[in-house]
């Protein structure tokens, strides 16, 4: 650690201690070189780091403040350590790991079983699209992509109620990659983002990655999105850019009403705020109360909306795309300068399984299964849990969000939990602020038999082990 | 601009100027607050983005002194504004578009002609890999990537003579995705990187994009990169990382020997700075004096090589990897949290072909077409382009370098050739701080024609236009 870097954990300390109350005057720069014997580069250097930081506030002509702590119920990872994101990350990466073991029951895993998926059919329009390409699409097809490709995208968003010219959609490696772009193309280092909480760790690890803040806006079991909070958090935070899941969200499976996406949209609007929407699971939706994504109510081009194939059709394939509205040219050069373009077979695999293949009848299947696992899934949850555990109530995807009754260590369950066979996510692996010690996403993603069954049985007699209940 | 933007931009304009003498004392912060009437928190952000920039120094307990300005022969895009990448961007895409447009003579283009390559072949072996790969190769081939495409490329390393193990070879969505991640890996915003000059743009782009500073280390027509001025900048500035391309460099051509590349693993090590080996070309060799790759010098783990089968074998699969050595984890983990996998039935493709597809025969046909093709254009050049018009002699790939006696302006030739049908690469597109106004690269990556050596001939017609003949 350098001089300035000590300087500014030491001042960081003694504001999260509380010695240093929230809207209070900070030492001036010549107090701290005079008390602790610095040079004026290392303390303004150190002040520089408390603001990024999210701890002082400068103000102009009256010196440094110590800024108004988010005590509120919604935490703001402005302020946690940059170590908590770290440890997702690594955690994150343990439980994927431990994801692809052989064998394994996989209800921490992130993906539906493959065995969903027409990979046959596909192979055939690959293996097709491959022969009939032509040698000049691998000029030809760079950003934004294989036309015929982006064509059936904006006839899919056209089925939605959705017009969206295909010009504005550029296709990417998979959902992942055009989040990043998107977030790239919206963000400085040092910008504030909006994310949700419990909320998809890559959004945090993203934010990390590229030097931004976090604020955590806290998501209702029920309802999902506390738009409240988000009001709040857009008048308090120079919010530069939002990344929610709007329907069936990763982790809790909770879903946005079409008046919430549309009260969400209208907020956003008025503080010109761009709307990076993360809409992978949107296509698996099997309830008759279904709304398009928020994308809908656009008016500003101000919603980014992300999509992707490889959790409704072709897994491991690779390709998503961005409908990024106004940032579209920006997203497109961003894409062009990091990996320059998605597979060129793939996408005219993917535009030709589109044409041809019977997409619609897929999903037609693909959503009665994942209907009828979760089903099985819910009645094993009855079964087997104890009374008072919470769970929510998807209406499409395949993640379900458990919070356990009594104070449990999710960290213990998920490492007891894979010494028996069985991958689950721990609540601590979605917010870098709080703990969801007593909380694990389920997947319910696969076919149900009777090792997942009993697999729910064995996560109920865990909760019982010493290492798991937590101590108050 | 905000303030101490405004206040920064100032003051760089003094040093830029030379008012401010490289070396001297700048005002304190007091002095700052004092004449310009800021804040203490206005003048202390100033001087962090005049850090930021290379412009000024901080020293522990005796204040901020103007940063000794590179004056040598080679520049220092540190001091170079923003603004010269972000028009080099703009530059480097409308070139892509102009290269794109049906019927044009591509001398500008990046790439070769994909007739070279056995896309047939390539397909058959894609579809079949897509039918016969297991629907859970989904999960398990994530990053690292797919163990037997791994394999064949640590069975090519071996021919090479170098012994990589497999483990450390991340599969990416192409070389450019690697060279990204290897980057990001061993570098945080404000870090100064090595490259060329002239040198790959995309380069430049990422080292904007990231935040970091470039030094750029001159490249000699004959003998490749200048290893003096490298050692002269390891000494002058905390350098973090190299990209070069150490096999016949994007855009001269130019290769280093064997005992230059020994030597520059063997300097890097004594500073303990990773060199980035971009080495896209190395395959492409046609003439008996080829060398391996830098990598085969490393004892230490800090060269992260860069490899595709993009230029060589499949454009467009979007196939490359990083053999990153100490750092091979941390890009592994990068390539999972920005675009989780490379396409999973391509990379499954790709090793189907490499086992059965006859590769080194492919080989050994596009070197001798290369060659074959330098080798027309080498006579064009001769045949029609002015006396005295100096060009590398590439024993690889598919660039060289023309420098005109006479004093031009490239991007008016480039201008002017697109409307006739040519695209050139202007020389300013591979260098932030020296315009390279005089040169151009051209790609002899496409089967000779009469159309290719007309182009040529009009390139000379298009030297004597009044908006190419730079004044004076």
């Amino acid at each position: 650690m350098t001089r300035y870097e000590r300087l500014a954990q030491g001042m960081a300390a003694e504001i999260r201690s509380g010695n240093l109350k929230p809207g209070s005057r900070m030492p001036s720069l010549r107090q701290i070189i005079a008390q602790h014997g610095v040079s004026q580069s290392t303390a303004a250097r150190a002040y520089y780091l408390l603001e990024q930081w999210g701890l002082v506030r400068a103000e102009e002509r009256s010196g440094y403040f110590v800024a108004p702590l988010a005590k509120a119920a919604h935490g703001d990872s402005a302020n946690a350590s940059e170590t908590a994101i770290v440890d997702i990350s690594e955690l994150v990466f343990s439980v994927l790991d431990a994801a692809k073991r052989p064998g394994i029951v996989p209800l921490g895993s992130a993906f539906p079983s493959p065995l969903l998926f027409p990979m046959a059919r596909l192979a055939k329009s690959l293996g097709q699209a491959a022969r009939s390409v032509s040698p000049w699409s691998t000029v030809v097809d760079l950003p934004p992509g294989n036309e015929s490709l982006r064509r059936q995208i904006a006839l899919r968003y056209m089925r939605m109620g959705i017009s969206q010219p295909a010009e504005e959609i550029v296709v990417t490696n998979g959902a992942l990659e055009a989040l990043n772009l998107c977030l790239m193309a919206v963000t400085q280092p040092g910008d504030v983002v909006a994310v949700e909480s419990p909320g998809f760790y890559a959004a945090l690890q993203a934010i990390e990655r590229l030097g931004l803040r976090a604020v955590e806006i806290p998501v209702d079991g029920a309802s999902g999105l506390d738009l409240d909070a988000l009001a709040h958090a857009l008048e308090r935070h120079p919010i530069r850019a939002c990344w929610f899941m709007t329907n069936f969200q990763n982790p809790t499976g909770v879903t946005l009403c079409a008046a919430k996406k549309q009260a969400l949209v209208e907020l956003l609007a008025r503080h010109d705020v761009p709307l990076i929407e993360d809409d992978v699971y949107g296509e698996l939706h099997y309830a008759p109360n279904y709304s398009p994504p928020a994308l809908a109510f656009d008016r500003h081009g101000l919603v980014m909306h992300c999509g992707s194939f490889s959790k409704t059709l072709a897994p491991g394939y690779r390709v998503g795309w961005a409908s990024a509205g106004r940032f579209a040219a920006r997203v497109q050069r961003l894409k062009l300068m990091t990996t320059l373009s998605a597979s060129i077979p793939v996408q005219a695999g993917i535009a030709d399984y589109l044409e041809h293949g019977g997409y619609e009848r897929h999903l037609k299947k693909i959503r009665l299964a994942m209907q009828a696992q979760r089903d099985a899934m819910l009645g094993a949850i009855a079964r087997w849990l104890p009374e008072g555990t919470r769970h929510t109530n998807p209406q499409g995807g395949y993640f379900l969000w458990l919070t356990f009754p009594a104070r449990i260590d999710a960290m213990a369950l998920h490492r007891l939990a894979i010494e028996r066979g069985i991958s689950v996510a721990p609540g601590p692996l979605f917010s870098a602020t709080h703990g969801f010690e007593n909380c694990i996403r389920l997947n319910y993603g696969h076919p149900w038999s009777a090792r997942i069954d009993d697999a729910i049985r064995t996560l109920a007699e865990l909760l019982a082990h010493p290492e798991v209940r937590a101590r108050d």
